[in-house]
């Protein structure tokens, strides 16, 4: 097996990567916790189960890829960090490609598995609005208050504040992380996003994770309804979360991390030193 | 009392392993968290409580067994170490029928347990569909809208996707993990299935945790409607998980873990170094 | 600040542990979700944030304690530790006493800060059972369809499942957990044991924090019924979490913890090994 | 990019402390989770969500501030760590001052975000009582069986327990915690007060995080009726919680850490001791 295994190795670290990122956003998706309430009418679960799905998904997609890539599975996350720096800008646009393909893959898989529960619940007919309608089960739509600039407002806030914790998870100097941790708490991140800023619009906060699954509903019957609903909203979970996202790295930026001394020095860290060395006291007892 | 429980010691390793497993499935089941819905009418919990209870229920499976025999506490994940070389094949049928035998006891003790709700909610009658079905407490039948291809179409996707998480869980390559996280984030993942893939068929995922608590059912008196019921449904759930676990499991092979280097270079983990090096040196300047 | 308190120190361990064992099960009964999902009318909470508020104030009544007593806050875990050696006989009645008076001002202090709600809710009659029924907030009381002997079996099997798992956290040769992982997992235990076997009689699980609010609400103006209602169900809470927790203790030494070879040599504790191994060399990188 | 943030580097220590504090409870105000269930009248979530939303705000608040001023993100803290020689009284009014800046600023974005959502709600009137009331969202009002005095004690008795568990958390000595869980487990302590003392008057807990937001719903347009209403009760959650703050971190104090060994000795940490002698034994068996 393992000598199998070995034959199909694949030495460029590129396409690894971007395997990587496919499949990190194949599993994101894959878990189609709104499938499930829309078509059991709400008997199979809740919002807050729709929102630990997408969250808990997340956290799963980030375990698969986290080794490899880096786990961004975000384009928006992608961007932000070749701005800082630290992702070269060459590897952006595939990157995202393969995101966007992991998201169809995944919107195809849940449509795979509802099959059945869709086509009863909406009785055959593949509808964007109305009481039946079921393309919200793949990507977003803004609800029925929301106007034009509402919506833009909401995902630039929104993905602002979502990838400003996404940088501080990420800064070092603003305090470690033990290793397996940091998945977890991006999942509770998006989790926060979820049950906080997720009903003017479902916080898409990634444009392949909405783009994908809209391309996929486009293409397996809801039809151009898709892209012309909340009056041609598709294109605003693609732009808003990039502007979003860059305000947020920025501001976390200018506000946090440009100020790090070199060697740290806040309260915070001095306490920890005290702790690690209290827990070798310990040690040392033994 | 150390020394009484010292001379009960039994040294074969093999009979320690399969007592491990079957305490191990035998609490995952004992959590009857359905148990309480069911009987309650809702008035002890929701969707979301017994996803909970399925998934807490498996975190400490893990904790009792994972010491001693790795805590498999499923036949598709055992076969699974087995195709990757990971576990002996001669171990496989002994572990599995350990597992048989934990949910068997399982069931029969969440059935003591709430022998008088049970009775009291189901009129005294045994039954497997209808408003006072109770057989859903104890283990997996398809939902109405739910066809046959459907059905093994869910069964192999959701056990697929769990396994390719099981497995990249595992890859130390892929990012290690704190000793203790691991049996947390299975549940974590049992949670996401539970929110996610549940509605069709219930994601039993587990050939041993359906049939084990089918069989009991058959012989406790919900009679042979059990293997009856969903036209003949109850072989699906044995089959199906087999299936999709080797595909999820070669996929995670093929697509991430056949490509490791041997020593770790990929960006994620060079990061981690140096994140190691910042804490090593916090602590160098105590 | 400081030279003030060290005034205040008290040498004696064994008073220090009281102290410790009677904040913790006060923190524990302190946090009153049931409270206010009873007097909101199930406005502010459901059954789940009920679950959720008692395996939370679990988990901080034993970060106050672990580190003076090791946070036993339940006389079953004292006496399952005396049985195994690992806690001195003598001990346990001043324990169990630090629990039972923690648990009476805990439910004290709910029934303060619950007082205008509770007024106002039972309409100023303190009740026992009925639609405006309050002592259920304090203290467990068997439902309609629970008989007798159903109670007996049911605290005896939720309780032996509870300290099985407890025991099988203690154990480090079952493999190593991170400092302050524990308590939240025991709290998750909690949980577990909340969401799947608390309807027939609300999981007690635990003499001093059944009793001990019981003893409150008869003093507090709900009277004798307290003890009388049941049929006398007072005892069974007191009763049946010793012999199941003795139970569950003694299984879990005889299936699990009596064959640990001394030096660990089970297949996940060499994994680990090799991770810890693996983990180095990543280090040794650097 | 690097040197650029450089050249924007302040190098006052208080300054950077300050503008942390900011962020940190602008991050944790900006988590809108009651807009969404107010607006939504419950089909974007319900009582538990808000919880989750307020527990998770705050936890991704800390990570940002963590490493820079040691997230107080509460003035109570501030003040109960003056008492105990841990934080510079000078500082006090500084960082309460930021925490009403952020606590201010984050509310104005919560209605920025969903400005669309409350006026189809209330119909564009911002009213503080009634079925259309939103001042809600950002600060808290008595329930109506509500006495004054129990209003009082509610929050003396909450942010007693609090700051207890909070100042326990921190104590070194009764266990030490992982890099990483402290936030974690601080919101954790919040979700525990939002289930089980949240029915009376939504726990503010935090004079900023409630005056803030109320400073912002006067100008906002809720006018002087949000300090009129309940009876003025507006400056109950400011002085109520400094009360109850500086009780629990005594009790905690008084009962705990003043009876601390210099050298640690309590049975648990001895334990931990072993724990760590046991796991050092396997990496040697490498």
């Amino acid at each position: 097996m393992e000598t199998l295994l070995r034959r199909c190795q694949i030495r460029s670290q590129i396409v690894r990567e971007c395997i990587a990122e496919f499949l990190g956003l194949y599993i994101l998706i894959g878990s189609g916790a709104a499938a499930q309430v829309v078509t059991s009418r709400g008997t199979h679960g809740d919002y807050l189960t729709i929102q630990l799905g997408s969250a808990l998904g997340a956290v799963f997609g980030i375990f698969v890829a986290r080794g490899v890539s880096g786990a961004h599975l975000n384009p928006v996350y992608s961007l932000s960090l070749c701005v800082l720096g630290r992702h070269p800008w060459k590897k952006l646009p595939l990157y995202s490609l393969s995101h966007l393909v992991g998201a169809f893959l995944g919107a195809a898989t849940v449509y795979l598995q509802y099959y059945d529960a869709i086509q009863t619940f909406s009785g055959g007919e593949l509808l964007v609005a109305g009481p039946n309608a079921t393309a919200g089960i793949f990507c977003s739509y803004p609800a029925d208050h929301l106007s034009f600039w509402g919506g833009l407002v909401d995902q630039v806030v929104a993905t602002a504040l979502f990838l400003l914790c996404c940088v501080a998870l990420e800064d070092q100097r603003n305090g470690p992380l033990p290793d397996g941790l940091h998945p977890v708490l991006v999942g509770a991140l998006i989790l926060t996003m979820g049950v906080s800023m997720g009903s003017n619009c479902g916080f898409p906060l990634n444009p392949a994770r909405d783009l994908g699954p809209r391309l996929f509903t486009f293409v397996a019957g809801w039809g151009e309804e898709v892209f012309k609903a909340g009056g041609g909203w598709w294109w605003v979970p693609i732009v808003a979360p990039f502007v979003g996202g860059l305000l947020g790295t920025l501001t976390y930026e200018l506000l946090i991390e440009a100020h790090h001394q070199t060697t740290p020095q806040s309260p915070q860290q001095e306490q920890e030193a005290v702790e690690l060395e209290e827990v070798i006291c310990i040690d040392c007892e033994i």
